[in-house]
Parts: structure tokens; C-alpha cells; sequence
């Protein structure tokens, strides 16, 4: 059967119901919440309705593949993620979970067996933990049951603490791996979350890159003080020493080159208070380029820039990488073969990071854009056309089924 | 009696018992919290055991003068605050209030009359409802009950609806009004928050003026996008926005005399995640200086460059000004006769506020400052000598009585 369109909306507007917050602010589903729970189970009965096995990693995946299938036989894999940075949008990772759940349920009404396994990545925002793309990083063994021991959400749990009544298992990490021999390829929807499609009008592009991403928190020790009685020349101020590098980290972005983008974030001051000088400031800088050697400028760059601002006012400071994920170029062959599924098609390189980056270098992977209006995400305004989610849903549907692996 | 230092001790150490925080991240009593309420309470029952009536003026300022003396006998005001910064010290506010409640227990010992009044004047601070020195403002007819009703706490309730159970009564402000008849003068102790006594080895301090205040609040409306598929030129970064100006707000005050100061002392960023453009970020400027001419020059300026920056980046910004405190010349006369209480003691300007300011246009006004261990002040690391706290309570002891008034 097609793939049906009204299935894939209703999906969509399930999911959102699922939400911490109120539609007009955003929607909101931090990894482990009541809202991203609820999420979960609702695309996993749907995966069960339609016939699937469905099971949860010990990072925390949830997998769904027809009971019809095989328990031995190579499947490709396909999803995204249903976590939300916060007051985010609808389509972000959501995209790319309800597509493969309609070609599961279109396999089913044709009852033709579909070598198709549907993934939902755990915490791939990393907005909850500190570090994107978790559940698929502890999956293929990148990160091991101690890395998700240290990081922590902003309550103070860390990853397996707060994972635990959501069937996150550290002893059944090594076990339950990534293995190679039971999958032919990855291939990953998402939304562009970028204007270049729609400003082309063009529904969905091939995805022929994803751009790399560094990512820091820096810390100013500054002296709390009173704001009247304390001298500008006796002061030691932490936001007045950070501020200038969120100027510098702009700069330098668009000196690097136009694919390179840099962001300030997040900023907390402490205490926070009109009349105090601030005594901590923490931030952190998000660094992205399709170019490795840029990164690697950008780093040194970011590394000078904090050390001058801390020398200046002779103030402590702590920098540190919280992340390096190389850029990464998919699979050639799987790209071409959605090509041709899908005809006249854009190509475009991913300036945002996705679970695809971690499993591209495991396993053939590639991905397909949805195109986003106005190139606006991460925010409530985010939208993408269902029938353009259907288009992408349909491509994969028809590069993945008649022809053989590559 | 002579003061006696371990009672003013004891009473410090009592206050600061009460605390919504830990000793060791520092001592918080935001008005109208529990610990407030329980630290304000403590000074009445010690008012009332030293045979002070006690009351609640309609605006939650509290008053204790002794009972034998007549209802209608003019006295002398002084008094300070006991609501903190968030993680202050022990001494900012509270020095002010144990001294004059010693001086009441030194004249009831001698069962001597004396014409002072106590006065614990109501969110000096600022820091719970966004503008500082509100019980004395209020108390004096600086605001209204509709200007209560539109400051509002974290939490959202405003002045008027957090205060009612700790007595504040908009209906009765008019009536309870200050009184010019009723007070001879009032003098505030307070320790200086800044280090040029403990450098000078000076105990105290007469304050022959106060540095006047403008407070700023400023909002950059940006726009919430993916931070890896945004690129450099498309995007509106509202932390960006506002980066340029704490830097250039510190500048300034370098610039326009070595008295004035200005300080960003709070930054909200939203919705304050590594990997989303900045939205919407809002930060406080707050700007002093002893000359009144240099407050309008630094007015002046931070305007221009809020505006330069949202024009630069076409971004709606709002700039609003929450205070303007003209600076205050003191009494001559009440310091004269507070230095010949004193003999040997240096004069001071007092860069930080105090209620002392609100006060000095209705009534003749003094402040004795007591030195702060090198200047630290709104930090848990406050420190002042308890004996440089009785000593200003005797000066202030001897200075209002024997003379005739003012």
C-alpha cells in the first residue's frame, strides 16, 4: 500500500499532545520526562499494533521490527529521536520515527514481509545531559556505562540513575551492542531545519554530508560583590570577562568560512542579582563546519580567546570540550540508490548533527531532508509539510525494498 | 550602660541563624520569605523584651520605641534592613538594625528615657521585587499602592499580595504616612561594602553623601533557530545582541570618573540551551555615581548603545528605566554633632544606596558606616569587627543624647 498521509499527520499530532509545556510556548519532551515517556509508548504500541516486536536497549533505543521477519536476517535500520530541546517544535526527530512507522504499517496491509527495523535514538538533543546523540553513541560503544555515569541532567541525576525505570541497563551495554552483521544500512529523516529547501521548493534533498561539531563549557571565577560600593578598578566581574568571547566566537564563525556557524547558547550568572557583580558565569559555545581543519582553527581560536579574557582580569576560568564529532560523509552507494527511487531530487549537506553521524561510520548510512519552512526549528514556529514527510517516507520505502543490498 | 558587644554579637549570630540557604553558599532572606518573617520577628520580640511597643506600618516597615516614652514626643529615627541579596553576608543591613536595638537596651538598664525609635525598613535590597528600598519609599509617599501592586516577585505575586500577611495594608498607607512632626533626624549605620576603612584601619566613618542610582532593565527579542543548520548571516541572536553592551556599560563607567561605577549585574537568556539560537535575553544595568550630571551622561549613552545594537541587527530591544535616585547630600548639622560624639573619625561617601537616601529630603539624615573587611561585601565572605559595630552605636548614643536637636 502507498503511504498514507493522514496516518503520518495523526502521528504527528499524537506526539505533540505529549509535551511539558503549552503548544503557544512550545512543545517540550526532555529525555526521561512524563511527556517523552508517554511519547515512547505511544509510537511503541503503534509499532506493536502493526505487528512488530518492539524492545529497548540497554542505552535506552527502543527497536520495533516485524515479528514476520526473521530474528537472523539483515534489516535496514531507520528512525530518529522524539526527545525536544526546550519549547522546540513539532517535526524535529518526529519526522523520522512516524515515517518508518507508516512503511511498517503499508508493509503490513500488503502483508509482504519488509526487512525494515524502526529505531528511536534515546536523548539525541542533548539538552536533558549535556551531550546530543547519547543513545546512539552508548549503542555502537562509544560511550561506555561510566561516560553516562558522569553525565548529569540539570536535577542532578545522571544518565543511568534517571534511566533506569525507562529500561536503561548499564550491565547489558556490552552485550546488547551494535552489531554489524544484522543491519544493511541507516538511513535517517529529518527535517532540514534550514531555509535552503524551501526557499527551492523543494519538498526533500539526499543528504550527502553532516558537518562536524565541537562543543564547550567555559566557567569565569569572579568575586560577588556590591555593585555600588566596589570600584570598576577593584571589581572582579565573570559576566563582564565572558562577554566579549561571545562577540569573538560570532566573529570568528563568519571569518571562517559561510558553512562554519558558532553559538553562545546558554549563559547562567550567579547570584543574579541587579546590584551584585557577578561571581560564576558558565556558558557554552556550539561549533559546527562540514570542514574538519576548520573545527580544529575554531578550537584553537575559542582556546585563545578564553585564556586572554581570563588573563586580563586575572581571573580564574575553566574551558572545556564537552564534544568532537568529526564531520562525516555518508554512503555513496546507499545515496545513489535513493536517488534513483526518488528521481529529480536536491542534494544538501546537513549543518546539523544527527544519531546518523554516529552510526555512519558502523554501517552504510544516509539521510533524506524533509524541508522546513522558513528553514525555522527549535522553535514553536517549526513546520514542515506532512505530504513532503509522506514524499520522504515514500523514497525510502521504494530504496529500500526490490533491489539488493549494497 | 555602655553598649555591650557580646549582646550585639549574639543578636548578628541569631539573625543570620535564619537563612534560606546554607552558611557556607551564603545567607538569603528575600522579603517576605519564611527566614525574613522569622528574623523580623526575632527583632520585635527583642524590641518588646527591652520594653518597646512595636508596630507594622502600613507599607511592612517595623517600629519599636520604648513605652514610657510619650506618644507624641519627637524622636530619633534609625534603623535598617534585615532582607538580603540572594547568598549575601551578615552584616549588610543587619548592623544597622542590632545597633540602635542595643542602644534601646543600654537606656532601658539605665531606666533612662530616651527618644529613639527602631525602625526594620520593608525590601531595601531590591533583588525579590526588582526595586530597592521599597518599605522606605512607600512609608515616605515615593509610591503608591497602585506602584506595589505593579512590582512583582520571582514568583509572580506582587507587593501588595506577598506583603498582606506580613502586614502591609495599601488602604492605610495615606494615613500611616511618615510624619516630619514626629522625628527629630534619623541615622542609619550600615558597614561601608567597599575597603577604604579597613584600609585606612578606620573603625567608622560619618557619610556626608550618597552616590545617586539609575536601574535599567533591557530586553533583546531575537529569533529561536537550530545553532548547527542557521548560518552566520541569517540568523538573530539576542544573546549577540546584548554581548556588546555589558562590555561597553563597563567601559563607561571606567570613562566617566573614578566614583562611578556600572555594573550588569543579571543576564536571563531563553530558552538557554547549547544548541538553540538565543531568543529572547533580558539583563539589568545599574549605574551610580555621586554626580548627578555623570548619571544623565551615563543615561545618555546606555541608550545609544542599546539602540545601535538593535539597529545593527534590525532586533526589537526595549530599554526601560526601573530607578532614578538623584544623589543625596547628608545633614551637616546631625554629622557635625555625630563627629563630636566621635572625636577622631574620617568622613565617607557612600557609593551603595540605603534607606538613608529615601529619608534625607524629610528629614534631617546621617549614616555612620562601620568597615568591611577589604570591601567584600554580597558575598557569604562579609565580615565586620563586632566592636567597630558597638562603636558606631556609641557614637550614635552619645550623638542624640545631651545635645539639643538639630
Amino acid at each position: 500500500m502507498p503511504i498514507n498521509v493522514d496516518r503520518i499527520w495523526r502521528d504527528i499530532e499524537a506526539i505533540a499532545g505529549f509535551n511539558e509545556t503549552t503548544p503557544s510556548v512550545g512543545y517540550s519532551r526532555p529525555t526521561f520526562s512524563p511527556a517523552w515517556r508517554q511519547a515512547r509508548d505511544y509510537v511503541i504500541a503503534q509499532a506493536e499494533a502493526t505487528g512488530c516486536q518492539t524492545r529497548i536497549d540497554a542505552a535506552g533505543n527502543v527497536h520495533a521490527r516485524p515479528r514476520d521477519l526473521p530474528s537472523d536476517a539483515p534489516a535496514w535500520l531507520s528512525g530518529s529521536h522524539i526527545d525536544s530541546v526546550p519549547t522546540g517544535g513539532k517535526y524535529d526527530g518526529v519526522a523520522g520515527v512516524v515515517a518508518p512507522l507508516e512503511i511498517l504499517r503499508a508493509a503490513r496491509e500488503d502483508a509482504k514481509p519488509i526487512a525494515l527495523e524502526l529505531i528511536i535514538f534515546a536523548e539525541e538533543e542533548g539538552t536533558t545531559f549535556g551531550l546530543g546523540m547519547l543513545g546512539s553513541r552508548a549503542w555502537v560503544g562509544e560511550l561506555t556505562a561510566d561516560d553516562l555515569a558522569k553525565v548529569r541532567s540539570t536535577s542532578g541525576q545522571n544518565y543511568l540513575e534517571a534511566g533506569r525505570e525507562h529500561g536503561v541497563r548499564p550491565d547489558d551495554l556490552p552485550r546488547e551492542r551494535f552489531n554489524r552483521s544484522a543491519y544493511i544500512g541507516l538511513v535517517e529523516i529529518h527535517i532540514e531545519q534550514g531555509p535552503d529547501l524551501w526557499n527551492l521548493r523543494s519538498p526533500i534533498a539526499i543528504v550527502s554530508s553532516i558537518a562536524g561539531r565541537r562543543q564547550y563549557r567555559v566557567a569565569f571565577h569572579g568575586v560577588a560583590n556590591h555593585a555600588g560600593a566596589t570600584s570598576m578598578r577593584t571589581r572582579k566581574d565573570a559576566l563582564a570577562a565572558a562577554a566579549p568571547i561571545i562577540i569573538q566566537v560570532e566573529a570568528m564563525a563568519r571569518d571562517l568560512s559561510p558553512q562554519t556557524v558558532a553559538t553562545v547558547g546558554r549563559i547562567d550568572c550567579r547570584p543574579n542579582a541587579i546590584n551584585v557583580i557577578p561571581e560564576r558565569v558558565n556558558f557554552t559555545i556550539d561549533l559546527r563546519s562540514p570542514n574538519d581543519a576548520l573545527l580544529a582553527e575554531g578550537h584553537e581560536r575559542i582556546t585563545k580567546y578564553v585564556m586572554q579574557s581570563a588573563e586580563r582580569r586575572e581571573m580564574r576560568c575553566e574551558l572545556t570540550m564537552t564534544e568532537d564529532q568529526p564531520a562525516m560523509q555518508l554512503d555513496q552507494t546507499i545515496c545513489a540508490r535513493l536517488k534513483r527511487a526518488a528521481g529529480e531530487v536536491s542534494m544538501a549537506v546537513s549543518g546539523a548533527l544527527h544519531d546518523a553521524a554516529i552510526l555512519a561510520p558502523q554501517v552504510p548510512t544516509a539521510m533524506i531532508f524533509v524541508a522546513s519552512k522558513d528553514g525555522i526549528s527549535h522553535n514553536p514556529e517549526e513546520f514542515s509539510r506532512v505530504e513532503d514527510i509522506a514524499a520522504a517516507a515514500t523514497v525510502l520505502q521504494n530504496g529500500i525494498s526490490g533491489e539488493p543490498s549494497p
